[in-house]
């Protein structure tokens, strides 16, 4: 029994399913562009063989392991890392064994999906995990990760990943990707620059951090030009180790355009933590202006993605630390929210501002209007809670319409579940085959174009927009 | 020519259809578990006749008069009783014949197939209501609730009710349900507690009511401990009466959680009358965690159902009083509203919360991130206006592939309209078997397992969550 | 190869595709009535012939040129009219080059929908544009252009216009309805009553304009009481010219009912230009609500569409002015924002509000709620962004449940580009009829019945609100 079906997530109707099948087969086998994730580069770095199943598919894996929590099993029980000094489960087995306990929990979502697609195309399992062939499937899998081809980087090569961008702290050394440049692996694992730590006045240790990127980079950043001056330094490192994005994410989309005297105010308050939580957060808002600034010189594309509350779980937080599955999405405004930056560099063509977003009901309002009209726009894809065919569906209703299809960007896994890369974005393809399938069945489309228009979502428009 | 048809609301394509009616097959008989509703207990415990079919139908049935209002009928043309003093139309064959008139602007909604289903499968008619035959079927109706297997209890057996909970106030004597209690009659009818009057200290007369709860209770109620004891003691007596839940329908979903200090002050304010708006809202959230942590010692569950503006029309609600179709949904925040109750309980494994929503946009964007994550959170099932076909796809779109269909609770019918609740529950059964034939037919479900959930959505879950 | 599929927009599944053919064969030849839109009431008093292909589809089309703008193509290269004085390209021959090498920006878009309906039924072409036909297509439509056929008099007749509003502002001196009454032309083109630069205190100029609203019509509008019989006086001197509702797009759906001091005090200072940005917004609202008083007055349907941040490029709007595609969606509330003025008229059975929005988010929530219950709300079509069949099938899906189809009001195109029309109201009735045939194959409407509603949704509802 496969545990994938051919036609998955084709449209039902048979005249429908075989437009999209078609489609497909001219994208199927493009390679992988991934411009927005957080594998971590240390894998490609070492190529060491992944520890065990429970370190590959549960722990690092929040979706994973948040529905299970949602059902009353104690993150220390699937030996999640805690940083309160309490104790986690260390026994793989043990952890797989719950997994497998509750994989019905599962059920309907797209990690079963993502799942059952790296066991089966990646591990060549061929039946569904069940609490009875728990232990049989971990042997199977740990043995596997033993082999070479399942080290890190055969398993890129054979995911046919032509680019993976990963995400580094704009005080990052940049080590594992140092040691990538100085091996002889010529896969193209890039970074891109996150500044997080030294723009955001209310982040931990903000002015200590502000002071080491001065160090980093012979600058003054107590000075509002010096630090300016900083990020053009450490941006233009990132880009010598491929980066071609930096990325934002914000509480808010909130931006500013203050004048210079103004904006070095706020920074000298944030410097000394006196900032208000709207003063943070217009100092937050001014640096995506900046940003998009430094952008028209360096080239770099500016990803937003505001509107996600982190840590919502007081004792998740105190407890395990972040991005333990307890970020929930919060209603976003963009259109007051992005006319400062807009305002300012808007309609400059040769900028890409991504945008990205987690309150679905702006597509169609806000984004898709907005990225319709400004050349700067760009509408990123239906992202974390909604990269799966409902959300990639309702994306795609939403915004064509107003939008097309040019003013967005392609796939993107933002994952560091590795081995559910191909998954993903052989989701996004079926969804996005399956969709012009339906625009061509009803005359909205006509088939050649959908034949152009399938090659660009799957591989195009993604190298475009990151300029990759 | 039948009223309904057998393969109503399931999907079009033939082979989905084939696998929702094979699911659907499997669920179709159940009994029914109705764990939130608002039938008069009387009907049960005096077993006496229906009335006629105006006061069946059409007067206790907001969803029925408010469309029939927005076409300019007036509520006194449809027999809704007056406080005004004014007068209301007392002829139920008049009432039945403006209902029959207009019977066509119920197209294409769930009132419709609700009405349709009944007359059909509860009285026998197998044409259409027109105005032709208006008065035949009065008679028909009127004449067959006359029948001994019409009453109330025959009924309910034979609409194969395992289960249904009505909902009183705090204050209630639960007179109905002693009186059930007493007698010979063996049908599961319990209560739930609905503490608003006392827990509002905008409710009218809410001090009034605070300190009939110190009678009824023989607790200090003007104390903060005393209050709280008083609550315990309730719960305690609605929990003889059979109640397995709290419900709480606040216009927000502020959630509180003041040092007892604090809060113990905010009461002495209540009780006052001095209290702002923002305070009494800031009360109400403190008692939904106050509730929460009673949850936690005693069992029941707590619903929680904001959102809605009530009695929205100064006329409507001057002339008719509560309930009177003219609550409208609202924008929602769940994700600031809920933290303090969830930081204070949100990770017990052994509570349940369910959550309403009346703002759909959350389901996807909120609600089933925040259950998809914290242990004590279940997810109610699409409600009032959107207990439709429509509004259970879109629950179930947006919810499944982020919480899974562990995480909600399968249906409730939320209704006073006795006669409709086996037509809702079919509904909601088609419904669902309708979406997981469809999840089967693109590959995202084995057919094995979406027997298990179809059993558990229509049966299961509502009865682990309700504890029945 | 046709530009057009005959059953494009129709349901996939052939079943369901036959019902809705067979509806739409009912309703595709009905004459169209076109009660809110943009066209130029000169066309039809000169009877000119239209200068050119670019300055028919292109330059006066917001929806086409924002389109190409997004994609970084300056507005001045599309010949779009600058008012600050820089220069904007001339020759219709390059503009068109440009939109047909960038027609496939266009795919899946409505707009292509539209344009390719108009370029086959209207100017009998036969291929899809491309940058190598774009010549051939410029001469064909050019010369088509130079035909009797052709003028707007005779396409308004081959397009089968039974009635065709157009929107004036209060002080235009309706010149050519004027003329258009003083010919021997027998084609219904009526006004509409749009006050904005005499309602809105921001407006540039109001206290001029409320000045020459005073010279207009002999009153003295320097008092609150003169300023609103100035209003009842241009109301009526528009229904002369055949206008039948009002029209109003404030940034928010605010109501104010307030005392007539409190208003004219606020009127007062609005005169004097010192109303805060929420004191302009507060007599806005006023305004609502006496323009409804005087609708019952004088039978004006009374239409409110909110929710747009209009010219919300500082750049595009300092270079180019209003309505040039930056107008974006926000966020609107109706449930608190509508209440003052519905407690004033909301009950009025022979009151007419039509209520439109950009915030998809309230159909379901807010709009139907509101409209399935007040006997004088009616709901506007799915508009502007929202005019394309995935904006009307959830509009549909969002609505029909909760307040049936009769308290829509049908179609309104809302367009000022002339050769859309005919292809705007198809997509209408093709997307009206795939509904209504779903809930004919899914038991929820009989077949007879979608026949009556097909025809009221083409064509009765509209007549009927607004009273044509």
């Amino acid at each position: 029994m496969p545990l994938t079906h051919p036609d998955r997530l084709f449209p039902i109707d048979s005249s429908t399913r075989a437009i999209a099948r078609e489609l497909y087969q001219t994208v199927a086998e493009l390679p992988i562009i991934s411009p927005h994730g957080h594998c971590d580069p240390r894998w490609f770095a070492e190529n060491k063989r992944f520890p065990n199943p429970a370190e590959l598919f549960i722990i690092p894996d929040h979706y994973v392991f948040r529905m299970l929590s949602s059902q009353g099993i104690p993150l220390s029980d699937l030996g999640v890392p805690r940083i309160d000094g309490g104790e986690t489960e260390s026994d793989p087995r043990k952890i797989w064994r719950i997994f497998a306990d509750h994989y019905y929990l599962f059920r309907g979502t797209p990690s079963a999906g993502w799942l059952d697609h790296a066991f089966e195309q990646v591990f060549g399992l061929d039946e569904p995990l069940t609490p009875d062939n728990a232990d049989a499937y971990y042997e199977h899998i740990d043995n596997k990760l033993a082999q070479d081809d399942f080290l890190p980087r055969a398993l890129f090569e054979r995911f046919n990943i032509e680019a993976l961008a990963t995400t580094e702290g704009a005080l990052d050394d940049l080590r594992w990707h140092k040691a990538m440049r100085d091996s002889d692996w010529q896969g193209r694992v890039i970074t891109t620059y996150r500044p997080d730590a030294v723009v955001d006045p209310e982040f931990e240790g903000f002015s200590d951090n502000v002071a080491q990127l001065g160090k980093l980079t012979n600058e003054d950043t107590l000075s509002w030009s010096g630090y300016l001056q900083a990020h053009r330094i450490r941006r233009a490192y990132f880009k010598s180790f491929g980066a071609t994005a930096s990325d934002h994410g914000h509480f808010t989309a909130r931006t500013e355009n203050m004048p210079a005297v103004a904006a070095e105010k706020l920074f000298q308050k944030a410097l000394r933590g006196e900032c208000t939580a709207d003063e943070s957060d217009a100092f937050r808002g001014q640096m995506l202006t900046e940003m998009a600034r430094m952008s028209l010189d360096d080239g770099l594309v500016l990803q937003i993605h505001p509107g996600s509350y982190r840590n919502h779980s007081a004792d998740v937080f105190a407890g395990y630390g972040r991005d333990k599955g307890f970020d929930i999405p919060t209603s976003t405004d963009y259109v007051q929210a992005l006319k400062p930056l807009l305002d300012a560099v808007g309609m400059e063509p040769d900028l890409t501002v991504i945008l990205f977003t987690l309150d679905e009901t702006v597509y169609g309002r806000e984004l898709a209007p907005l990225a319709g009209a400004y050349p700067a726009l760009r509408l990123g894809p239906a992202w974390w809670f909604f990269d799966s065919p409902e959300g990639m569906r309702r994306f795609r209703e939403a915004t064509t319409e107003t939008c097309g299809f040019y003013n967005t960007v392609g796939f993107n896994d933002d994952t560091r579940a590795f081995c559910s890369i191909p998954a993903r974005h052989d989701v996004a393809r079926r969804a996005d085959c399956s969709y012009l399938a339906g625009l061509v069945n009803t005359g909205r489309l006509r088939e050649a174009d959908a034949v152009e228009v399938a090659h660009d979502l799957a591989y195009g428009l993604a190298k475009k927009a990151y300029r990759l």
